[in-house]
């Protein structure tokens, strides 16, 4: 495995030499490419899915359509049209000395990502990494192999017609021992991004021995203030929680100041046409009984506070004061997405300031925290650690630095 | 063991509320203390001493005197005049929607550092932490208990004098136990620095489960080219090697272009002074033969490259072409710091862009590798690694960002 890491490396090296222009004419190559043999990929796509029964939740995610792989090439385009990350001056002053000091930004060399049946995950990222000038080693699921080996040779063949190093993307073998081997790769592969499940997660958090960005798990709270405009509550709590239950920064848990609780059952009447069941606290669930349908309210449990539902089920929690809802938030937020509906400005402020968490919302919904909404262009994923990037990662996120020191013969004195 | 560090991540949020003026008084109050009670710790480093035979590379490290504790003194103090690299506005823009994102700056809550017998680390760390509201968790050498539970117990004091939660600086036992729990205080350590030896560093990266920022390993080189400045080059070489032998920075190996053998005995001219032993390749040794002390002239072997002599040694390697150069630097180096002599303004940007090292140095020495020498007006360690941070490591480097969203009752569309 390591010669497949040391032939990254070395195409890493050279990738590093290629000018903008070229990858983006190579991007949008790839992009007509995704359409031009769209019958060769559904066909490798049509062999996982015959392994998979369709009641599989995966299933839908491992699907590709014609108009799925259209979507793709369109977002490869959109790749292609945005600003290198690379070149950019970070910092930049002269020293008394007359040394020349500047910080400019660089690709990190090779970038492993872990993923699972998700093949549109490796046009994005092979994507992504080439713009950012990095080379990437792809660890997909075994239930997308075909498909991921369809659209690995695919991209080759583009990197190969123009002229550039085919080793650039990597596919490894979809195997337990690729992903063991790539966290172990040291002075091969200069980053690992796992996408996936918080089981796969927490493997890589426990066995890398290379630097891993963690993705993943969002447990996030919408807090309603004393000072809440109702109107804002609802729009927002709904769209938090129902816009799409299945990703990360959906709603997870409401908590509610105890003086608003007459509101509480008009700030939840819209997630009832979603059907959303709710687990409400004992004060929550006095007020909502009879003013919720008697099918979607329980009674919340321990367990009810701290999970990721990622599914039509909200918690309620009752606080009494500002500090209790901070409290509640630290003890059982991800630190991935949090926010307050209030109109007063200072509880605002102090909520930005008190709660540790990659994105901090005042009111608005945790359904922003994305790369996409944020006008970053793209996304490669939501960084939930506090090393190196945080929240969605873009292009910029996948470069790191380096100084440039220029001089004339200076020497640095005893 | 998880008692003190949630106790240091509570102290830590109490951190987040104190505003910079405070802290800048606190570490005007360390730096006194650090005075008042010399006694006190030149005492309890005695105990330290004593139990080191002087012999022992580490004992001059471990050494408290009162003029080094006068230095530390007015370190702490060069500490608060600092800007705070906190509440710093990275981005900020309004979307279409009308959603005000901004990315700040702020603590990353609870460092860890590892390090060895180096009792003034202690005093680095805890201003360093202070000043950018992060609370610490130190865990030093054995070899210096005695002087660090003195100098954390002054510090402490001082904490509780200007109403800090004392916890914000936490000394572990200094057993191999504190560290392995440490390394896996996953939720509540969010980042751990390791300061020492490789075999500790190596220790880190292998049992790690919270995220790391390696320090450490220099191997570094300097490549007189084909167009280097002889007179720039002797001063560079004798300086990059010399200066100190004992830092990360200093140089291992020169890298010698064939046409410039002849120089070779002028520009080695200055290390015999220093007795620099040197380990020449063939090419080289033929020419030094002579040219330089016998005593101190060796031929290389393969163990010369890719050392980090950390002594008055160094590696020569002849190159027949710029490309060569590059290659041998690629195998060897730490990517730490690298550079190049030369009068080809072409040849140095080409260096420039093709050397992945931390530091890249034209017509400079490796030596300058230092946050000082770079301006940043202090250094809590030199990263080796390319995620989050690269070379020296000042106050900024030890923040993270959060995102912040201001809405006004904005959705996200379906």
């Amino acid at each position: 495995m390591n010669s497949l890491f040391q032939k990254a490396q070395d195409a890493s090296i050279q990738l590093a030499k290629i000018d903008n222009d070229t990858i983006n004419q190579v991007l949008n190559d790839i992009a007509d490419a995704a359409i031009a043999h769209t019958d060769e990929m559904l066909a490798a796509n049509a062999k996982d899915l015959a392994q998979m029964s369709p009641d599989n939740p995966l299933y839908d995610r491992l699907k590709l359509t014609k108009e799925r792989l259209e979507g793709i090439a369109s977002d490869t385009r959109h790749v292609a049209t945005l600003p290198s990350p690379l070149g950019k001056v970070l910092k930049h002053y002269t020293l008394p000395n007359g040394l020349d000091l500047s910080r400019i930004s660089v690709p990190f060399g090779v970038i492993g990502i872990i993923y699972e049946a998700r093949p549109n995950v490796t046009f994005d990222v092979a994507a992504l990494c080439l713009k950012s000038g990095n080379a990437c080693v792809l660890k997909g699921g075994k239930d997308a192999d075909n498909s991921n080996q369809a659209i690995v040779r695919i991209i080759k063949a583009i990197l190969q017609q123009n002229g550039i190093n085919p080793d650039v993307v990597t596919l490894l073998p979809a195997t337990h021992e690729a992903t063991t081997e790539m966290l172990h790769a040291n002075g091969y592969i200069d980053l690992v991004i796992p996408r996936g499940s918080s089981r796969l997660i927490q493997y890589v958090r426990e066995n890398a021995t290379v630097p891993v960005i963690e993705t993943g798990a969002g447990i996030c709270h919408c807090y309603f203030d004393e000072y809440g405009d109702l109107e804002k509550g609802k729009a927002i709590v709904n769209n938090a929680k129902t816009r799409r239950v299945s990703v990360c920064n959906a709603l997870d848990c409401l908590i509610i100041h105890a003086e608003r609780l007459p509101d509480l059952p008009a700030l939840c009447a819209p997630l009832a046409d979603s059907k959303v069941t709710i687990y409400a606290d004992e004060p929550a669930y006095a007020l909502l009984k009879g003013n919720y349908p008697s099918t979607l309210l329980c009674q919340a449990t321990d367990e009810s506070f701290g999970t990721e539902f990622l599914d039509y089920k909200m918690a309620i929690k009752t606080v009494s004061t500002f500090d209790e809802a901070l409290a509640h938030i630290r003890r059982y937020s991800s630190r991935h997405s949090e926010s307050i509906v209030t109109e007063d400005t200072l509880r605002a402020e102090q909520f930005i300031r008190q709660v540790d968490a990659a994105c901090v919302y005042t009111n608005a919904p945790t359904s922003f925290t994305d790369g996409a909404q944020f006008g970053l262009g793209a996304e490669i994923g939501i960084s939930t650690q506090k090393l190196h990037a945080r929240g969605p990662m873009a292009l910029e996120e996948i470069t790191t630095y380096k100084w440039v020191i220029r001089g004339n013969g200076q020497t640095r004195p005893k």
